[in-house]
């Protein structure tokens, strides 16, 4: 690891704006004034909002109510290469990955945190386009950023850019939602096609071997949730299958809630062209990781109005039944498949797409 | 960037229980079986708690109170090296770090998330020592660690491993402190030794040229501030000097408050050691960052009852007042010299130790 250790000069004249040729500099992650530039320049500009402007160690954050409630708090680490893909980047998934975590309590998403490791060399205008993007998509969201950090890597000890972001909802303690009440008799709804995500990501990567017309499904989710919610208030558990995919996400559910999960193959949605990627590849895509998709957990008597609910939805108009909850054989997920078998669907063993998000 | 994409198999047997002369690989990271491994092996059997015990993709968090308040929240990505340094870890630093951020609103901390990025090829050993001083710190603050995330990245494309804590603390209405709150005729203290920190690590990495007896400053501040707030109500500004130092800090406060800070060179605690190996780099320790140290601002009539409540306390024992704050030229920072002069002391201009914290 090389050090620069120059010794700081007092009165130094102040470095010049920043302009959008530079790239990432040692400098920018040290606290000191070309730290404050960066954070002026490029965050400030683009995701100022009355707390970050407070300028303290700390975002303030009221809670915008007085209901009995708690909060929904969730973290995630975003590495996905390469950082702009069709449907997304690296920026619009920062914000919808935590987002959909936090809604996923059926609470309210109040505000978020960002914060970044920075490769030295990256391009400022790389930089730019990514916190324009996050910034878009929060804005959507109709959330806060409310604190940030920013450290640099020297070049070689990062890959371009990194991005954390955390997320706080707000619960009314009348909710109870989670992957421990699936109940036997439930109805499993999926809000979309599989795998769309990894595979638009692969894609982008050039490893397909072939043109793939497939994009990213990345989304927020807490408005398809809203309405999943109005129209079936009983629901048990809402769960996005990223890493791991909806195979993998099923068997967290039947594990937590000590029941058995029973899909059927022919009513899972596959997008034709991540049918064919898989089919050529050797995957199965239960196991690719989607970005804005949702799976619904609910009573039977609420299914059909829950189902209505999320068609009627722009992120939930290919919902579909897949399935229902079981007491026998507690936590396994089984799928019926076309030929009429019956199949255990297993957790991910490994990886089979490592940086997709 | 290579990938490896293995299909699925099903049924495979599942990997043995993690061991400890293991390192780190891709399939940590994935989602599937592998990561559910390293979490339920290696994080959650030090983690534990009844909010990770529930496995959602959020952490439930209740506030303990019906007050009137608010939140305080802050976001720390952690990237030190060496990993491990006289004093302590970037594992305890990853913890004291952020309760410091959110305790400096005078709020009390709730808790804490934890987001890991590791290199491949980290040693299993390496991540078990450092999540043990996270769970130990934790435990010391008092606060659960109520949400994580694990991503892998390939071998050179991050250095062994980041840690990001986003902290959340619960502030009663009545409080008011913050950087803006610094008034004319407030006086301005300081808990200990400048640049501790800073040192121990140049230390640690063999870059002082010689032996030098400096350890880090990290502590979680929330205990000392409590006892400030108890003696002196009406404190104004909290702060830790980290990176950027002192000199830094006081800058950030003097333009958010619109006012000038004041202090005396004679004033200014410094370690011996850490002062010898000062100026032979030729650094100046108002820069050097510290993880353990507060700046109180309080009105002048509560400055005694907060120094002698902070000299009471194991991490302010060295606490002395080192200044005061005065509305002419606002903004500015402003120090007597021991030889009498005055001299401007200015925000650091770009880096002087990377990878500090």
């Amino acid at each position: 690891m090389t050090e620069s250790t120059y010794p700081v000069i007092e009165g130094a004249v102040c470095p010049l704006p920043l302009s959008h040729d530079q790239t990432i500099v040692m400098g920018h992650g040290a606290g000191g004034k070309m730290s404050q530039e960066l954070i002026r320049d490029l965050f400030q500009s683009r995701l100022m909002n009355p707390i970050l402007a407070e300028n303290n160690d700390f975002g303030r954050l009221s809670i915008p109510t007085n209901q009995p409630g708690h909060l929904a708090v969730s973290t995630d680490m975003h590495m996905v290469t390469p950082l702009f893909f069709p449907g997304g980047d690296i920026g619009s998934l920062a914000i919808c990955g935590t987002v959909n975590d936090i809604a996923m309590s059926g609470g309210i998403p109040l505000a978020i945190t960002a914060s970044f490791i920075l490769e030295e060399g990256l391009a400022i205008n790389t930089l730019a386009a990514i916190v324009d993007s996050m910034a878009e998509t929060a804005r959507q969201v109709g959330i806060p950023i409310i604190a940030g950090d920013t450290k640099v890597a020297e070049k070689g000890n990062a890959d371009k850019i990194f991005i954390n972001t955390t997320g706080i909802a707000w619960v009314p303690d009348s909710r109870r939602i989670g992957g421990q009440y699936a109940h036997p008799g439930d109805i499993i709804l999926l809000s979309g096609t599989m795998g769309d995500h990894g595979i638009a990501v692969l894609a982008a990567r050039g490893e397909l071997g072939f043109q793939a017309d497939v994009q990213s499904d990345i989304a927020p989710l807490h408005g398809l949730i809203g309405t999943v919610l109005q129209a079936a208030p009983h629901t048990h558990v809402l769960r996005d299958p990223t890493r791991g995919g909806v195979g993998t996400t099923l068997n967290e559910i039947a594990r937590q809630s000590r029941t058995s999960l029973w899909i059927e193959e022919s009513l899972l949605p596959v997008h034709p062209t991540v049918q064919a990627a898989c089919e050529m590849l050797g995957f199965d895509p239960l196991y690719i990781a989607n970005e804005g998709k949702l799976i619904v957990i609910c009573p039977p008597e609420e299914a059909e109005q829950a189902l209505t609910a999320m068609r009627q939805h722009a992120y939930g108009k290919q919902a579909v039944v897949i399935g229902e909850v079981k007491a026998e054989d507690p936590g396994r997920v089984l799928m019926r498949t076309s030929y009429g078998a019956t199949r255990l669907v297993d957790t991910l063993a490994g990886e089979i797409l490592p940086r997709i998000c």
